[in-house]
């Protein structure tokens, strides 16, 4: 039996300007930070005693993990940073603001983007072969997912670094993004496809998974 | 050829106290931060891109490596923290203050005890038991450590971790301690058992070494 806890960044300066941000590397606001120290307490008055943390390869995430690993005085446990932990890539949406793309394609196309689990937004023409990526070979940078791709390279990473180390009896902290949490708890609490458009996570929030030795889910609790 | 970057974390409240520290896990003073941040901006203007941080397991070491990490924009490379980097073990002067030890035993006594080679501190009479070392097994909290014993646990871990990686052709960067850097010096420069008595790393202070393909030092450089 092992605990999983999962939080999302903190407030980045997209979440505050409404932008569609997917894989552009943006920081935290000064209220982002914040979120994290408070979320940082939260997680530190369970006492729990984390084997790892795994983060994405964005700033917004590791910052706000750095944080949090402070507060709770383990800034000395292993910090694992995977793109597959990276947000859903928004596609051409990318560093577009949400209300004047709501005002272009309507209420309802904007929605099935943002929340739907197979639609794929407007890809970009050519990745952007941000450097980070060129150990991992030309085909891991998207052009644009759906939440039904991230949920595909998300899994992996589940099954190999952090399900076998709960199993171990370790405890793990995931520090990550919106859609790729949501792909996660579809993944955890058996969500239907149809369904996972309802579940949405706040930055700096976390929520708290206790296991049984097999990995069915005890308990769940946001903290 | 490839470059390493090693640098001793910036002021800590022991530096700034006087204190013998060790395996004390003690935080930086604000001063540190700025000392933390100042060597990030020299780092960033040699603009060398890294293929990983390599650091200790203590806050002093890791919070200068991520403001480092965070001045130089590169977040999001992989950062490894070991035991094999932490500060020598101070024994039991560990917490004791350096200027009353030096007018209980004198002079010659403390620089022996601080700046020898072979010399062991008085030792505790049982190792501390810290929790985050426990997966490593009983045997890796030592109760005191000469420069020699610090030496020999620290040279697995360039062997095995970074000189293979630099092999390959990338770049690493190492954020440590005082005694750990200068046993890192004594082998890479192939300082003599009584000369490196002489060598100080100063907190903050980056020092560049630039490498054959053969890892023979092309050239040493103070930025």
């Amino acid at each position: 039996m092992a605990t999983l806890v999962i939080l999302r960044h903190g407030e980045s300066v997209a979440n505050r300007d409404n932008i569609f941000t997917g894989w552009s590397d943006v920081p935290l606001t000064a209220k982002g930070r914040q979120q994290a120290a408070a979320a940082g307490q939260l997680v530190a008055a369970t006492g729990l005693q984390f084997g790892a943390l795994h983060t994405s390869m964005l700033q917004r995430a590791i910052v706000t993990s750095n944080i949090v690993l402070a507060a709770i005085d383990q800034l000395y446990i292993p910090e694992y940073k995977s793109w597959r932990l990276n947000e859903r890539h928004y596609g051409a949406l990318r560093g577009q603001n949400k209300a004047a793309v709501k005002a272009r394609v309507g209420e309802k196309q904007i929605k099935i983007w943002r929340r739907s689990f197979k639609t794929v937004p407007p890809l970009l023409d050519h990745v952007s072969q941000d450097r980070r990526y060129d150990q991992f070979g030309p085909h891991v940078e998207p052009r644009g997912e759906s939440l039904e791709m991230a949920y595909h390279r998300l899994l992996p990473y589940w099954n190999d670094q952090i399900a076998p180390r709960l199993l171990d009896g370790h405890n793990q902290l995931v520090v990550a993004h919106g859609s790729t949490l949501r792909a996660l708890i579809k993944y955890l609490d058996h969500v239907a496809d149809a369904d996972i458009s309802q579940v949405e996570v706040a930055n700096g929030e976390p929520i708290r998974y206790d296991f049984d030795d097999r990995l069915n889910v005890l308990r769940k609790q946001t903290l």
